[in-house]
């Protein structure tokens, strides 16, 4: 399965107009190569060029991996002294032949440290982000792909439950997050979470990318929980808003909101229409209601192995959905120094439709009693 | 505090010929302002120069944020369209008088994506790597940082010792791991732990930086433990090693022989003497035993806020330990296909010699049974 991977990226450098691309410790080099590498002080990067091995460099003591590789790698390995570094990338850039050529990057997860150390070994190749080849590659995930992502979801899901009774008035964001992360292991999420979840209530939840603190949550609090599981090297990522106790009216309408938001948003997904499309369905609910202004971020992302990845849900994508790509829907409204709620699925594009992945109940629930 | 961190950094600048550096976010990012910035696919980038209100460039979303730095910043925010983001970048080089100027970066954190956007807002400057800068800057560990430390050492003790009496003939690495992430949490590391463990039993433990796997530990195997946990920003990085069952007598021999080469590498740490003579004093244990070339890489590295900074424990590094440098200590044995040891520890520099922040037992222990 693997090697198809590499196979399909490699026929598709020519359309791309590449001679070759690199990889570097991430979600990429996991989908093609099977394998966990560490993102360390030292460089690792997989050079892939058609018709050729691939090569690979990397330190000598990660050498024991070349040969659980599902296809067959040059290793040029290097020792401990990083003056030796640079003509190891040499030697790897030499033997498929690539100075003077374009080699595609993935800026997003490549540093510029690995870069440096690429460049030093092919100064006269061109550089290009190759991102779209690899989110291309990435992007319509097969039924075994599916699978892990509804499994995840499901240990997600189940983690929740078994962690809200021990949500009570006076608990800190950080012990619910704390107890969270122990649900999601004890149901069988990988330990190397996704994400550490997101947990904030009151004015934090104002903050759609809020660290769980210390605060205590308080009756009247809108609590954000905003978690993930891992299974099989594949994520899930959900959102639900909770209410602490009896909460102002206000804040259950944009309870309301939000959910009527989200539910648009998933109805318009399917086959052939835009990512924008949804993006819309789901703020156009939000605007209508007098609230846009408070629905400060897209609509959703793509989701695989990351929590951001291609299909992005915005205004502005003209993207068509296709079956098989995967991606979050998770409208909100943040009232600054207030509160804020934020309602998040996993849905996958069928052949007729979507499915969402998640179905915990996404009414307002109220906690801490 | 975090405010004289930022003036000792830009005080330093003028004597490393720079006229400002740039961060993305990570720990460096995060002990200058105190704040969690999430690495996305979106940029965050401060930019600092002496003289003037630090400049910081990220999603609107993430505007609420800029209030919490501990000193004043000049906010250049941007939308969710990335052909608007070079813009911002611009603004914010503009705004500290930085094109043509000589910027330093951190190669091993700035990701291409974040390079190439700040480049295109100084286009004239130069970008020498500045990892020695901040290496210096958070060498010498204060009594807070220490204090943190200690309590990630005791968090990670406590959470082994835990999770031994579920470790049975039969289970697997990966249900090892998961039960000693669950003890770390309930132990109260922060839920972000600074690694995944590594378990690895047999002849995985004889790869330095095995994964852990769905094998069953049996006996006869060494079990290598390699664990951390977070607490206060700060982390620990421990490693035991233990037998399960009764192992042979040659496993036992290179336990004996690790945990003496340890003992010798602790014994050599004192302000005063290169990082070197850790590295040596450890290394010539293992080599006058005639296990040299199985102890296959360095004997430690900087611990602090990352698991891997300075001062790098090699032994060509000549850089001379001061009390405050905090590393570890951890040679180990492996024979390839068969088994491996390592035993490491966190010691911290004093003003007379090094003081081990950890100290749960490192003569063999059986489990399993």
């Amino acid at each position: 399965m693997i090697k198809t991977r590499l196979e399909k990226l490699t026929a598709s450098l020519r359309t791309s107009n590449l001679d070759a691309v690199i990889l570097n410790p991430g979600p990429t080099l996991k989908y093609l190569s099977g394998l966990n590498f560490h993102l360390m002080e030292r460089p690792v990067v997989l050079f892939i060029a058609p018709g050729k091995d691939p090569a690979l460099v990397l330190p000598e003591l990660e050498l024991p991996k070349v040969d659980l590789f599902p296809y067959k790698v040059q290793a040029f390995a290097y020792g401990e002294n990083p003056s030796e570094w640079d003509d190891a990338f040499r030697k790897a850039a030499q033997a498929l032949g690539l100075d003077g050529k374009r080699i595609g990057v993935e800026p997003r997860q490549l540093r510029l440290m690995e870069f440096r150390h690429v460049r030093a070994g092919a100064p006269e190749a061109d550089y290009p982000d190759a991102s779209e080849v690899f989110a291309n590659l990435r992007l319509r995930k097969d039924k075994a792909e599916v699978d892990a992502m509804r499994k995840a979801v499901k240990i997600a899901q189940d983690a929740l439950e078994a962690a809200i009774p021990h949500i009570k008035i006076g608990t800190t964001e950080k012990e619910i997050a704390g107890e969270l992360v122990v649900q999601l292991l004890r149901h069988g999420s990988e330990s190397d979470l996704p994400f550490a979840p997101i947990v904030s209530a009151g004015p934090n939840a104002a903050n759609p990318h809020a660290s769980p603190t210390d605060r205590k949550i308080q009756a009247g609090d809108l609590l954000v929980v905003d978690w993930g599981a891992a299974h099989g090297g594949y994520i899930s990522d959900l959102t639900r808003t909770f209410a602490v106790g009896e909460v102002d009216e206000e804040y259950k309408k944009i309870h309301k909101i939000v959910q009527e938001a989200n539910a648009a948003g998933r109805a318009a997904a399917k086959p052939g229409v835009p990512c924008a499309n949804v993006d819309i369905a789901a703020r156009e609910v939000i605007e209508k209601s007098g609230y846009g202004k408070y629905f400060t971020h897209r609509t959703g992302h793509g989701i695989g192995m990351e929590g951001h990845e291609a299909p992005y849900v915005r205004g502005d994508n003209m993207q068509l959905l296709e079956p098989g790509m995967a991606f979050t829907v998770e409208p909100g409204i943040y009232l600054p120094g207030r509160n804020g709620v934020r309602i998040e699925d996993n849905l996958v594009i069928t052949e007729t439709g979507a499915e969402s992945l998640s179905d915990m109940p996404r009414e307002i629930r109220v906690v801490g009693g």
